[in-house]
């Protein structure tokens, strides 16, 4: 079988590469049939070639038309559902009903539909007048942007249809995605329907272009590349951090989503009033998913004492008694255990599981680790070191005045959660911890699980470093998240006809949020 | 003479180094009396120490205190106007009327006041409540900021008083200033009068500190430092990228402003309607300051043919009878001789002057080159090369297609202007060209010089690399320029108690500006 063709400015082109790779069923460990091309260089500079083009075209083009693709391309997508949820099923083990077909393709095709009307409404770009100095700003497009989508959601975050695809485009950007070479089927699924939205809204052919792999050189180049704008990662850390560097070198932005661990502080009134409740709500948060997401709680830090040993007792249960997941692949199921042994090494005690296999395919036992605040305290480091998949480290605190020392050394998280008493006897505790919480989390928490992320305006999917490369930009929420695609322009006594639409005195179609002078309204400019 | 203190956690402090440097009379080219010491690594980790103290202490106060902080120390700068008017005059040569204490202290002042009033107000900050979720999120304090000032504006962008300062400070962050070298007798007093605002407004002593100097491994030991929240940083590029390379590599932000040559376009039209006119108001905009601004024009692109040679000539006789200045310092002097060496070597014609010497102390003559377009689109790299000071690059374009392309080739900038005649008989030229230089620009002029750089709340100063380090920011206009030193904060499902006042139901005073469920309102939550 000869290796599936990319599509670069429009056409689905057989590769100028020789080597190809293979995907694997997760659930079986064997290879799927199907070949995919690993892209050399002249090919990504092909691509870059027609996204430039493609970008000097659009200059200008009304967010409207950015909308209209978007929409068709959510259509076309829920026309291929089933196709894509089979597909992805084969290539992640994730289950087909309750998880890609149920609730991550509605969630993909929200996202498009929101970025859609986000690009037509227009008040993300943020305008802003000054009519004393005859001065207007507002956001416009930054330019082609390159999108490496992960390994664990194969449609929100995919490269060719995630979140950072969605909000590179609604700022007015053509994409190159990087597939994920775990699904590299379900990707091309995506990208087939975006050419025909591409074709159905007559946008320029390279609006949406994909490459299925290159080598680490190659992703280096392109991310550093002049042509190129910007780019978005989620993946691992190490890889992320090798094309941070080189797009930094070069002056290109880049935001990635690099790690989390996503600690869970409990409160000792929480633990008093409802550890069995709690101890449920972890286990299931924890194993969701096989543990595989971005905002799995790793850490669990409590109170020690007869409360916390109950809660220990009730989690390693859950733990021992829950099915153990299929992970996504081999080499999620090697840097599982190869982070447990990473804990462990830096003082962590197994309570339950500890070794690979247990589950269809690609395994590992549901491990549940443990250390005490003292030791953690004397490793932060080693002891915060991200073991993705299903398990986590329970971290026994003395007291208040430790937990708040373990928040202190934390590393840069998306997530913190705090769970405290409902009557307010927490509450004093809790106004010490939540501040040190609070700078080393993007998105803090009360008595909730930090796994679900809403496609919500206020939500911050980011955090500080090492959990993304920025810590004042999002991956997930409409407006926010299109800013990290976006350059900001001034214009400066620029004649009135000249002017953009969204900066000129009559607020085109009355519904533009614009701030002129200092405040915000729908109103023209008096 | 023993050197000056260095100011540390509200001390005035005697250096533990033992290095030290003098500034310089530019207009003498003599060395002054005073010794200011070269900080080592320790005096720069106890700033550091200290400014992470007080960050921690000050988290969560409202912006109201900030801004009294700023309103104070504005005060006492008024207070000491004449006497940092002085010093700045004999440390920079600036003139002290006309320039220093009649335009760049009260803009300084303005500044530090409009960042008061944003604090305190907090709109800056956008909040955003989404009720559906009731997921909430506000932009927050980053942390410890180190401030680099330049050489060329020792009030309004020095360390420890302008614009990086200010923001840095209304986003409600404590600021370790770097001074510059060649002012830091100024730099002294505004550090004496922050002391005094933080005593009368009674803010942590470490809200303020300065050093005068560190060897370059410091620095980027400084930027990269873990305790540090961003680094903002206005000079020179090389100096820069060395700090860039090590702040990225630790994942901190570092907003750079670099380098900018501030095309100029010309069209036709415009210099058959007014070729004297525009020949004025370019050698007076280029020569202004002896053509130290970062938005100094430093090349002009024109028409050929006859009305381009009598607008040449026009210009070559203004720039030769124009007094000329004096440069900041021996390292301007010399820097300039050898950008225009450089744009000499890459195939720039001499028209006037060429040489250093010319005015009083450290100088160099108004210096004028030509090149045709064909010839600058052969080399177009070698012929952005920034030569700092009172010169400029003539680029003679055959025809509009040309001028367009040499838009294309433009490195990033901060600023670009187009000229066109009044009646509109440029109007196809210029929308063929302003896509173009839009898109390598931050701030697009019409029939306007880019030197004044009004403090507003719609202006970028700021632009795609190498202009700076990220196109989405600006180094000046609140509420934007605050942006850079903040993180994104949100709150998910946190109880209402908990939550900061201005993502509390009830707006806060009730005129903050918040994002309700995506429309921007005073309102409370309804």
């Amino acid at each position: 079988m000869s290796a599936h063709p990319v599509l670069i400015d429009g056409q689905w082109t057989a590769s100028r590469g020789d080597k190809t790779f293979q995907a694997a069923n997760p659930a079986t460990r064997e290879l799927l049939p199907d070949e995919f091309p690993v892209s050399p260089w002249e090919e990504i500079e092909t691509a870059l070639q027609a996204a430039a083009a493609a970008s000097k075209e659009m200059r200008g083009w009304p967010g409207a038309r950015f909308a209209a693709f978007l929409e068709s391309y959510a259509d076309q997508i829920e026309a291929r559902a089933d196709e894509l949820a089979t597909t992805a099923n084969l290539e992640t083990a994730l289950p087909k009903d309750g998880r890609l077909a149920g609730v991550e393709l509605p969630r993909t095709t929200n996202q498009l539909r929101q970025a859609a009307a986000a690009a037509r409404e227009g008040s993300w770009a943020l305008p802003t007048i000054d009519t004393a100095t005859n001065i207007r700003a507002m956001y416009g497009p930054i330019g082609p942007v390159c999108v490496f989508g992960p390994n664990n959601f194969p449609f929100a975050f995919n490269g060719v249809s995630g979140g950072d695809f969605a909000a590179a485009v609604a700022a007015g950007n053509p994409v190159i995605a990087k597939g994920h070479s775990a699904h590299p089927n379900t990707t091309r699924i995506f990208a087939e329907a975006a050419l025909e939205a591409i074709q159905a809204t007559d946008m320029p052919p390279a609006l949406v272009q994909l490459i299925y792999r290159c080598d680490h050189a190659d992703g280096a180049k392109l991310v550093s590349h002049p042509l190129l704008g910007a780019t978005g990662y989620t993946g691992a850390r190490a890889a992320g951090l090798f094309l941070k560097e080189a797009a930094d070198k070069a002056g290109n932005p880049i935001y990635l989503e690099l790690s989390s661990i996503n600690p869970i502080f409990v409160l000792p009134g929480a633990l008093e009033e409802r550890a069995e409740a709690l101890a449920e709500e972890f286990a299931g948060s924890c194993l969701l998913g096989t543990g595989q997401f971005c905002t799995n709680p790793g850490v669990v830090v409590i109170p020690g004492g007869e409360a916390g040993e109950e809660f220990i007792g009730l989690v390693s249960r859950a733990f021992e008694s829950a099915p153990v997941g299929t992970l996504l692949s081999e080499g999620v199921e090697r840097s599982m255990a190869a982070g447990l042994d990473a804990l462990r090494s830096a003082g962590a005690e197994l309570l339950v599981g500890g070794g690979p296999g247990g589950g269809n395919g690609f395994s590992h036992q549901n491990t549940l680790l443990k250390v005490d605040g003292a030791k953690f305290l004397q490793n932060p480091e080693g002891l915060q070191t991200e073991a993705f998949g299903n398990c986590s480290l329970l971290v026994v605190a003395e007291h208040i005045d430790q937990m708040v020392q373990i928040a202190d050394a934390l590393e840069g998280n998306l997530t913190g959660s705090i769970y405290s008493d409902t009557g307010g006897s927490d509450d004093d505790s809790y106004h010490q911890l939540a501040p040190a919480v609070r700078v080393h989390v993007g998105r803090l928490l009360n008595d909730k699980m930090p796994t679900g992320v809403a496609v919500s305006s206020a939500m911050n999917h980011g955090g500080p470093f090492p959990a993304t490369g920025h810590p004042a930009f999002t991956a997930v929420g409409i407006p926010a998240s299109i800013h990290r695609f976006a350059m900001l322009q001034c214009y400066d006594n620029i004649r009135p006809h000249r002017l953009p639409p969204a900066l000129q005195d009559q607020n085109p179609g009355g519904g533009l949020w614009r701030s002129i002078d200092g405040a915000w309204t729908q109103a023209d400019v008096s």
